[in-house]
């Protein structure tokens, strides 16, 4: 498609911690024709995903590590300008790892026209509840998919449990906080960093109480203080020292559902991991990890959607966005998910 | 019931380490009348559990510490020889969590007429299969419902899962080991202290192979050799390095059951935890920790003891019992637990 002007975010050095504009190249090209099999796809939203650092570093991602001199890759929106791929319809709106980039051609490994169960492939997302689009990254998208699944299925959330969210200011934990209420949790404890954070945790995400980890020398004591008998779920995407201060109040059968570990990404060297997982035999307790990719496309998630959307159209589900047009300025944007300065789901609209 | 002569193996000292003889008083006294409610145990034989050593430290135990100047408690058979408790008969023979003891008065609180749930407390033991009674605690009482529910209900085994089991020479590991190859695992991978034990493995317990770990210096290269694309199961009563190692070495979906740690019961302080939980997240997998006294009673258990019976009745389960009578040398016999001195079930007969 000769005459498009493309600019990609190129990744030239792997990262020592957080990210530094000298890693990346902001390249500019022309596109190349679109062959047979491939399509073009414009990518109008980026989510900012704390996975994506991981994919940078040499290891430690749950997809290989990106290879220097390519595209960054992060879940994205974007919509089929030019399909000579048979099976995918130009105007289809498609998500999944894409570039961060204004334009993408992908072959048809990188592309379903069904949801494959992999988040590594893009795939047409319905967008028929008529949200604005990146919803579908954030409560519709993988945001609203994690907490689901792994509050639901993965910890198993009853009515009546206690359940305790870390980055609950977040655009997953957020989500969290909220349907542990929605379903009858007993009491829902968010973590979070800094008063205002916390502040929004308890009156827009439904939380009972928050800690500030910033605030207390003691996380432990403070999570025993709001579960003087154990906490039955915890919800992670935090890791390290959160992790272990919540090891250390398991209420007998506790469950932890582990989607990240964001304090961990910026670490070039593994750190010691909590002193006591000891506790998960005393308490008969367990920890699990998972990944929402492996989700997608199964009657649970789809019912998890339908849900999901509901409680969005009913007003019952804050999920904010944080929208920026900076495209420009990703790598800073992107850096903010580390230091907190996003407040929502933190999405980069790339320009037409 | 004046006349009868007592020996008590009492805690004086919380031990440091390893227990020494002088952490105990071997104390003799007369035994005082039977009251109203209560019965007297003549205690058969205690097993050698690395859990007591736990209950001696002030915490870190799944029971309450155990008290100074009380008798040492751990994993006994005995039988009731007077009863003024209405629901016990004289005759019966009990199990569960008594004294190191020749004889105890027990309270209507510490012995139940059935199965209650609770490790804690005495119950009658079904010996009607006929079996030694030290098998009573071995295949057909704590160790062997810990390995079946261990691998089958908490590790989730399957046909055609490859199975990797720590503690591979021990009472519970030799089970588990032996019980994965009848149930159709694809590969049964030990980990044992030393090449005697490991021999005795591969020999003895159906396992392909053995990793001593006393004999590698890189423990997760080793699994990773038996394992190349990663083990499904762990049955894990270690710890420390060694569940370090084996999480380095997982395949998508794999589950980790723990029933004890045994590396950490002689520190006095928390160690560092495995630096690698992230993989539970890049392979959506699980750890999970279980106690076997939460399963005694239930349906699944008397399952587990009617299968575990018709594998021993047909020879196909070798659960090797290490029986000593030097009642008097008590806390040497036990640390054997810790030095690998032991060759099965370590059990301490008490002498009449």
């Amino acid at each position: 498609m000769a005459g498009i002007t493309n600019y990609q975010w190129i990744l030239q050095e792997r990262p020592e911690g957080r990210v530094k504009r000298s890693d990346f190249e902001f390249r500019r090209s022309e596109l190349r024709p679109v062959e047979a099999g491939e399509c073009l796809v414009k990518v109008l939203y980026m989510a900012m995903d704390p996975a994506t650092r991981g994919w940078m570093s040499a290891s430690g991602g749950y997809l290989e590590p990106l290879p220097l001199d390519g595209p960054v890759m992060g879940v994205t929106i974007g919509k089929v300008v030019e399909s000579r791929n048979p099976q995918i319809e130009t105007g289809t709106v498609v998500a999944g790892v894409g570039q961060w980039a204004k334009y993408m051609i992908v072959g048809p490994e990188q592309i379903s026209p069904v949801r494959t169960g992999s988040l590594g492939v893009l795939a047409p997302m319905d967008v028929s509840t008529g949200f604005e689009l990146p919803m579908y990254l954030h409560a519709m998208g993988t945001s609203g998919g994690t907490a689901h699944r792994g509050l639901f299925d993965i910890a198993g959330m009853k009515v009546g449990d206690k359940v305790l969210v870390s980055g609950a200011a977040g655009s997953v934990g957020s989500l969290v906080a909220q349907m542990a209420r929605l379903k009858g949790a007993a009491k829902v404890v968010g973590i979070a960093g800094g008063a205002e954070k916390c502040a929004t945790v308890v009156r827009d995400y439904g939380c009972d109480a928050c800690i500030d980890y910033r605030a207390t020398d003691n996380l432990s004591a403070a999570i025993a203080r709001e579960f003087p008998n154990g906490l039955d779920v915890f919800f992670d995407n935090v890791g390290g020292d959160i992790l272990e201060a919540a090891i250390d109040n398991l209420a007998k059968g506790a469950r932890i559902a582990v989607s990240g570990m964001v304090s961990q990404y910026n670490n070039s060297e593994p750190v010691p991991g909590p002193r006591n997982l000891w506790n998960l035999v005393v308490n008969t307790a367990r920890i699990e990890g998972f990944l929402v990719g492996d989700y997608f496309g199964t009657p649970a998630s789809e019912a998890a959607y339908r849900e999901i959307a509901a409680w969005l159209k009913e007003g019952k589900l804050n999920a904010r966005l944080d929208v920026r047009e900076d495209f420009e300025n990703t790598p800073d944007v992107f850096n903010q998910l580390f230091s907190g300065g996003n407040n929502g789901r933190l999405v980069m609209k790339v320009p037409d």
